[in-house]
């Protein structure tokens, strides 16, 4: 049985064919986000500190942490800052240290910039997991070293040297070379996340189907375990989270394992813990009989999912004066 | 490829892996619905009609007619009613009769009385699907030459004279069963559509795992389309729509046809159009575009589901004076 194993100081996460599914917070990222990218570059970590809180109180049970960052003002007083392997390695760094102090959970240091791994790789408690290998030649010759040197596990992205192929083919393909040349540096597929690569339904209407072909022969053949940017299945359409809502049960159910994705979403979470209550992964349905409970006073319009996400993880860990209260609270 | 045809008058539905998914509608049933027989025992068939339309409205391409009532007042006054041989033969004739004068989708004819089934396919138009043989050998012998004799589908339940099996292995052999003895009467795969039985996830952890392994068998060793009576997965549980929702598209995923249904249910309703589309079954994603236009007013809580269904399939079909005009409402 392919067990992955990541940790932060004091928790372990195993992503694997029978635990539930692993759901790896994808907010803390600046490239899609100017507001927070701004923020940061002028040292303001308020979002992401409120970004890490509030996704694990909504079941992220691993973080990932993006250091790609366009810092455009300090560009425009010195020119080394339009070099990200300048800006990302001491961002990084800050970021996982900051993190690192305010959650528990384990990490996923995300980035382009070698440098950036290093220093989050140097600075994570644990055993994070490396975000991310490719098929690319040079990518694959600076990444497995770290992998090896560091004993942590990789995402594996199923694109190399010639781009994205719309062939499924080709891309289960790269995925077999990726586990071949880690395994010439001495990793094991266990320690190996592959990201089939997921296309956006409207454009592309195989684009459901392969990943579900993908995942299950990535599971039979391969023997990894396997993630997605599972936003990605509904760009461009119309109610994008009952595209998720799914999209995510369905590859589930395909024997994918993780993915990275906005936990704070109610309509995912939701299909994500009757997912795992559905393939056993939720013995006697006690988590999904939390969640339920939960979201009772959200379903009455009472709170947002992030509130009451936030409130039944304070009275559940007792880290709060009066948490019994707010415990029968939350049951009422 | 596999493709059950089930006609009424006027429509074709096929049952395929390459079709959108079925939803036969499974409102028009009095065995748990008090209220309904005791209206249909006084001749009221309000309930019936309305329920006809707003379930084809919703998303039902056919719908099941069960004539399983027991008329307790009329008991009373004639022993003859305790018999439901004496009971159903004559309501089934009523009840397709009616039906069909008022939606044009193919019908299931859904019986424990042989003579119910006999008159339903004597009133019925075009190829109904037929509701039920099981693995108990005198049901064998009495329904499977009516599937021969009026050439229609019948859906196979994979319970035998020992009842119902908890062990998969077994009701896989049951359906095994059925089908080699249909084939015995002249009766091809194409036209057996089994239901594998779906236990309450909340009583049997390994239930729905057991669906998708018998759903994916059953299609690739026996050639059959399937269908299940889908809410018996959530039997007994807090936020059933939610289990549900995320059990449709997982089957669905797994090679599952079609579903025994309540059709009036928004949130499974959108699963099954995401995971059609999701499926490549639903080109540019049109079904799913309209049912998303079609829920933006219900979603403001305008609205209900049935009446914004009713609103949406009175404008598409021009079946009503100022069309036009709700049409523009619809998409606005």
């Amino acid at each position: 049985m392919t067990r992955t194993v990541i940790e932060s100081k004091t928790k372990t996460v195993v992503i694997g064919f029978d635990e539930p599914f692993c759901v790896i917070g994808e907010r803390i990222n600046p490239t899609g986000r100017k507001k927070l990218a701004a923020e940061l570059e002028q040292g303001d970590f308020s979002t992401v500190e409120r970004d890490a809180l509030e996704q694990v109180a909504c079941g992220a049970t691993v973080l990932d942490v993006n250091s790609g960052a366009v810092f455009s003002n300090k560009m425009a007083e010195d020119p080394r800052y339009a070099d990200n392997n300048f800006v990302e390695p001491p961002l990084m760094r800050e970021l996982i240290t900051r993190i690192q102090g305010l959650v528990d959970v384990p990490l996923c240091i995300d980035s382009s910039v070698p440098g950036a791994l290093q220093n989050g790789l140097e600075a994570a408690e644990g055993r994070p997991l490396l975000n991310s290998v490719t098929g690319e030649e040079e990518r694959l010759e600076i990444v497995l070293p770290l992998v090896k040197k560091y004993n942590v596990p990789v995402v594996a992205i199923s694109n190399d040297d010639t781009g994205i192929s719309e062939d499924p083919e080709v891309r289960f393909a790269v995925a077999k070379k990726i586990v071949e040349r880690a395994a010439d540096h001495g990793i094991k597929p266990e320690d190996i996340v592959v990201d089939p690569l997921v296309m956006p339904i409207g454009a592309m209407s195989t684009a459901g189907q392969q990943v579900f072909t993908l995942v299950r022969r990535l599971r039979e053949e391969l023997g990894v375990n396997t993630t997605c940017g599972a936003s990605n299945i509904s760009f461009g359409l119309p109610n994008r989270h009952g595209i998720n809502g799914a999209f995510l049960p369905m590859a589930i159910a395909a024997g994918m394992t993780s993915a990275i994705m906005n936990p704070v979403r109610p309509q995912e979470m939701e299909a994500i813990r009757a997912a795992n209550f559905l393939m056993g992964n939720d013995p006697n349905g006690s988590a999904w009989i939390k969640h339920c409970k939960m979201m009772e006073a959200v379903d009455k319009g009472e709170t947002t999912f992030a509130d009451a996400a936030a409130e039944a993880s304070k009275s559940s860990t007792g880290g709060r004066r009066g948490g019994g209260r707010s415990r029968r609270r939350a049951e009422g």
